[in-house]
């Protein structure tokens, strides 16, 4: 059965009884990088601003953003250490609408589902959870999105680590199930001493046989991908040609690689500064109309963090944005649990094994 | 590349320099169930007795066990609790031969192996240890074992509780990969329950979703099997077709139910009596040559406790007994970590994510 | 602050629309040990059944058995296995009173307590979560039950690893903060080890230290017992003065061991039938009045099944169960949560640490 | 009984056979940032270079970074990427002093200690393991330390979260048992959050009640110390007088906080570069004499591949680093096990647990 999008329902603000809601209050911003006291703070939900008397609904929200009015009209969702002198802030606590303010939580619920079912969603997810129809959805969203939305895979270095899943992933890249990568300098790192020395951390990525001096092998890889001066250049260099960045250098697949304290090198691409990375998760959260965090804890929350549940296309459509936590560990995916029960699901397995999977479900392997 | 068993080596006594060994001491058991004081207790590895001057191999050891000399010169690996007066028991505390008593820990190991492929081998592992080549090997040794072993799966009751993993399940039974199974009284409540309702705890075993007083389903399926008397019986009572004890029942693969404190029920056939379960089990573990368990601490260790680390064929060829232990947590395969280089394998992943996958490596999805 | 009891509320059946109720129905067992189809399956909530025009409270439920009603009128809580050929029991799916059962969830709850309050007690608990509070009130708790109340411990073996947890439990016990304990053959096999050995599965219980042969420590003691031919016995043939067990029988506080399959020996006490364990577990439940489960998720389970929410005091007074989960895994404490906000609590932690933080907050260290 | 310093031995080379070893060969850097192929690689053990014929320790080592020699004949253990063109960087690969390199790896070993005693060292450590004696020896270790070495602390938020342990921590800190503490942004902001508001992510976080809209507590906490320009001034401007970055402040206790991609703010102190950050957690490294890393997985692998094994002290004193991890994750715990015996110790459990227990015994509270 393919995918279909579920339509998005405005809120009937009349029916809510807000026709005679005020507008919302705005702030000044009197320092930059700091926020008037009773800022509004941003969810990841549809929130409306009434402005001259009309609700206005702000695009590509966050958790834990502002809400800045241009001189245009137009709503901006900012984090706060990027405020200037002089922006306007709504100001407000309540999201009921009371103060100008209304958070749309279940815009995309479909009012005809049963109470059963909203339960059960709501449910704790461990091991033990049939995970069954998780795969079908996801290999029919995937078959929808990559022709219709954004793909966005975010990945900790295990991938890298095992001969079956990283070959899974670079098929994924090479059949366009991605539109982008993000993750850490590790992942890449790993990654390119397979494609180098069939490698990660020393041992082979098929057999687990620790090489002679193999602990040698990821600092050969990153010295000479900054000897070479950008991994696409490295690939080029050692004529490597397998892999997953080897499979988004072809196939131009932007990715991200967010540097941390625990790196070594760097790899060129790596961006040491961490609100940068930031900075540039939110482009792409932007964009992204499903999002897969697999076996990354911080890279997943702070994708999520910054993730909206709602993606407005050019033509103002509505859609959902669906993100997807897989983990070897029920604490890892539960950071993700609150976000609503339409736009989060969360797998417990060895990503390893997941990735395998849809992949073959996707017809790639 | 088909699998190869290795090559058995009983050790050289005489290199070993123990020509001048002496015999085995032996002591009386005066009370049924009581082993005298200094007695030996045994491994999972092969163990050799001298006797009359002759080194004797015990067959099918396990852990903890006592060894008891018949009139009629047998050697036998009994618990002591399975003791009776007179009985005669080895004593010595030495496994280096110097009491008669020697313990074969590398009889498989190949002697020509590195040193850098041992090390590997006994490393931890971990979710982000790279599996590939074990699922490799283990699709192989399935495929030899079908046909010239014995495979025993160990199941915890997770497997019920979702379609794809239940199926997969059913089909390695129909395919003549399973031997015998091994599992806990919930196991097959669950797998029963969707069978007849196709849900699993009241939740469908496909779509998660809930089901109107399914909390009911499986305490009306316990009760049903109980009104019919048995597991065949209800099934032929309600004509059901799918499952993992419906393709049991089918192909006559003996299952062993274990009860347990934390059982409804039980069913007809479940085994109150824990010592005469683990009685059973030991009868399986003399017959298994690969075992496989799979999401269930207590039965992992139960089992593995019990299980020899080779088998001894009716032409006495030695060959080795696989052990795998497959669980979502390190903390539970871990506990298996130490029986050795050769025969105990432990993969970290989701249980339903390991047996589709196996299940599609051996062709039978 | 004391701890004080919570007061408990009938139900209003005239405020719930419940006058016109009509009696509960009524089936009759055919088969011993199969029960009527449509049967009402009880849970650890108060349940009201309508008989004769009464709304009558059964006293001590648990999940999942079945109302009985005597010749006398007098409601009983069977288990189905328990059901004689006869016996009426109680038919109906629902629990709002409609069938003539009413589930009565939240007795206990104070009307004036604020919203929040309730979500804050109902969100998932893990190992960040903040038990400055918990500990708290869990000392006051067992200050006013040491006195006033039956406080049983369920324990996995874990306690008996460590010197100073064992002497933290050995503690509590010899002041009086233990009416019961419950928990496995290992439990006492290793806590006696302990005091015959000092070691724990061969390792010393305070430096780790790996003893020669220690691995023969616990069969020794097993063997050792057995031979004595009780607890008691033994703690007196060999002059023991230290441990859990040892406090035990000098304070003659009863102690349930209940087998498994993974089981040594065993000691003579163990129970080899789990049904029979089951049911002294639940004789243990019905005297319970707080219930503390540690790093044991069989018996956690096991005994959560079975144990109430309340219990009815002999003047007719209805208080609360409370029910502790403590282990170091979410997963496994997880298992617990729905049973209810009031009376269940559950602590992620090493259970080492947890007894050491109670028995000094007792003062008994 | 009180701490004693293990004696450190240096390498005997003459016993070693290695009196005719070569002297190290040198490569040099031809591009900032990249080294010469061929180059060594440091662990964290002390390592001993042959120059001129003498062979020469290099102070303050740490996984993965190179030697240096500069024109002084001073050795420097540099990472990669801070080279300079002209750097003469020691080349070799092998660690037996055959190419002039000699990784010295039990220098503080007890040439008298049994076998026994290090196969019980370097087993697994689980949530299972007897803790008393680490407990122990951690209390005597930081009474040394308070007055003789340079106790660091890194830290995951969690400590914020619950009133007794942030309690604990702050009397450590106050008592001099921290010379310096390391950790992210978000520890910081929940704990200035409890000297503000007394909650963590908007619960209080003694009773864990969910404050009404609470979770701005955080936002308006962050913001406050952004307008408040630093730290420090935000403790003088609100007149706070708790908690664990007061403590810092009052006992002018440095604190390094690294930034992530998943930080709200970030504080002012906070520093966004992660490679000046893991530059700043190297300058504590060479000077840490005790390490103790708590319930953060990236702080913990930072440090650990970054602190050396051992301590040089003015005076030419080779000491050991000792190193703590302590997390409720085998996993985590696990990630530092391979650094050698005598330096690594973890412990698997409730970090707030832990603190509680430590500054019980240290008597600070």
């Amino acid at each position: 059965m393919a995918f279909q999008l579920p339509v998005y329902h405005h809120p009937d603000f009349s029916a809510l009884g807000l026709d005679d809601a005020p507008n919302v209050r705005w702030g000044t911003v009197e320092q930059n990088g700091v926020i008037p006291e009773g800022f509004h703070s941003t969810s990841m939900y549809p929130e409306y601003f009434k402005i001259d008397g009309n609700w206005k609904l702000a695009a590509s929200s966050r958790m834990d953003a502002c809400i800045v009015l241009r001189d245009d009209g137009t709503l901006h969702v900012v984090t706060g250490r990027h405020l200037k002198q002089g922006d306007l802030v709504a100001l407000g606590r309540s999201e009921d609408g009371s103060e100008g303010i209304y958070v749309h939580t279940d815009g995309f619920e479909d009012p005809t589902a049963s109470n059963g079912e909203k339960f059960s969603f709501r449910q704790g997810r461990s091991r033990e959870t049939a995970y069954t129809r998780d795969y079908d959805d996801l290999i029919e969203l995937l078959q929808y999105e990559r022709d219709h939305g954004f793909i966005e895979w975010v990945m900790g270095p295990a991938f890298a680590f095992d001969a079956d899943s990283r070959h899974a992933m670079q098929r994924l890249v090479e059949e366009g199930y991605a539109h982008a990568l993000s993750g850490g300098n590790a992942l890449a790192t790993h990654d390119l001493e397979g494609a180098m020395f069939h490698t990660a951390l020393g041992q082979d990525i098929r057999t687990q046989q620790s090489m002679p001096n193999g602990h040698y092998n990821h600092l050969d890889t990153i010295n000479r991908v900054r000897r070479s001066g950008s991994i696409a250049q490295f690939v080029d260099d050692y004529d490597l040609h397998d892999g997953i960045m080897y499979a988004c250098v072809k196939k131009s697949i932007p990715f991200l690689l967010a540097g941390s304290i625990r790196d070594d090198g760097p790899l060129p691409e790596t961006i040491a500064d961490v609100y940068e990375s930031q900075h540039q998760i939110r482009v792409l959260a932007r964009k992204a109309t499903t999002v897969i965090c697999m076996a990354t804890m911080l890279h997943t929350i702070a994708t999520g963090n910054i993730t909206p549940s709602y993606h407005v296309d050019e033509d103002g459509t509505v859609r959902p944005v669906y993100i997807y936590a897989v983990d070897a560990s029920e604490f890892v995916v539960n950071k993700l649990h609150d976000r609503g029960s339409l736009s989060a699901k969360t797998i417990v397995t060895n990503v390893q094994d997941f990735i395998f999977i849809v992949a073959k479900g996707l017809g790639v392997l």
